[in-house]
């Protein structure tokens, strides 16, 4: 291919990548905030402030670009939560990151994992619904490992591990529902003080 | 009023109490199975195995029975638990007595408690639903001024009380999520672990 016929190319590439990336952050803002029914392919592309025709060369409809959102935040946050786990860190080390970083996650794709929260219950899609469950039972998967490592550690007494998890994914999966922007702390800094409260326990000693 | 007719009305109170209930609780199950969109009039009366006209003689729409059923239900949640709070309880066990209670009511309003929850964060009413955030406020203010008691009385250490309201409130929130009535432990119990991990900490001694 000649080099300007490359350029090109890429060129395109880029521009409906960047495209897509900024109607897949459109999507997700409104459906957080108007709700998936209360939200247009009108309103997307308004918001865009492209075209419908230019929108549905992108996605055949609304429901595809819900499934890009959705399926994705679940697979990135345990992808992300992943990659931020200290590999030489102690066991609680490990939890406390474990909390951090899907606070640190919650911050950064805060419209994303909104969206996507509240259509999980309800997916009408069994297979999509399906693959995202098996992301979220790995996540989950993930805390209790690092939970049952704390306690064979012997850092950790010997609490109910499925219990346990499911404490420190109520704190964070709830955040949602109360967090605002513009308070003092960060959800990075919550969820740190989450992993305090638990680890230490309330008991004055 | 003649003995009869006073029966006659009374027999009607019943009737027509004993059926309000009926259409409130058929209507909360199946708000939470398919939805408050997904539930129509039409099947409401069929639950109920009654006549359209008859339902639309109790409530006026679809919205009316939606606001007794999540309005009382925010509202009887703060008024059970106080209830069960231990009088001459220590500061700990009142904290505890919260969570159970709250656990119980979750148990018995399972129903209610889903369809409530489900549409708290979309009322389209504003009225209603700063009556409801009023109750719910108080519910949040009764367990912050429970672990405030629970500082003060050397009981706790001196942790951040919102934070700590917080983390017990996502914990129970949570549970209508992953809750199967299938399973052993009832949610009461749930919750009674859920006050040892907070209350004692993972940390092994």
């Amino acid at each position: 291919m000649a080099r300007a016929a490359v350029k090109a190319v890429a060129g395109e590439v880029n521009e409906n990548g960047d495209r897509m990336l900024q109607i897949l952050g459109e999507s997700a803002r409104l459906f957080a905030t108007k709700g998936y029914d209360g939200t247009s392919m009108r309103d997307i592309a308004e918001a865009c402030g492209i075209s419908k025709s230019l929108l549905y060369h992108h996605f055949v409809d609304k429901d595809e670009i819900y499934a890009r959102i959705a399926l994705g935040s679940t697979q990135r946050l345990y992808e992300f939560v992943v990659d931020r786990l200290p590999e030489n860190g102690t066991p609680p080390d490990r939890v406390r990151a474990f909390m951090t970083a899907t606070g640190d996650y919650f911050q950064r794709y805060r419209s994303n994992w909104i969206a996507s929260t509240a259509a999980f219950w309800s997916d009408p899609e069994l297979r999509r619904h399906k693959e995202r469950v098996m992301w979220r039972d790995r996540y989950e998967g993930l805390i209790r490992q690092l939970i049952q490592d704390a306690i064979d550690a012997g850092d950790f007494r010997a609490v109910d591990v499925p219990l346990t998890g499911r404490l420190v994914l109520s704190a964070l999966n709830w955040m949602h529902r109360w967090y605002r922007p513009d308070k003092d702390l960060t959800p990075g800094q919550i969820a740190e003080s989450y992993f305090d409260l638990i680890f230490n326990g309330l008991k004055a000693r």
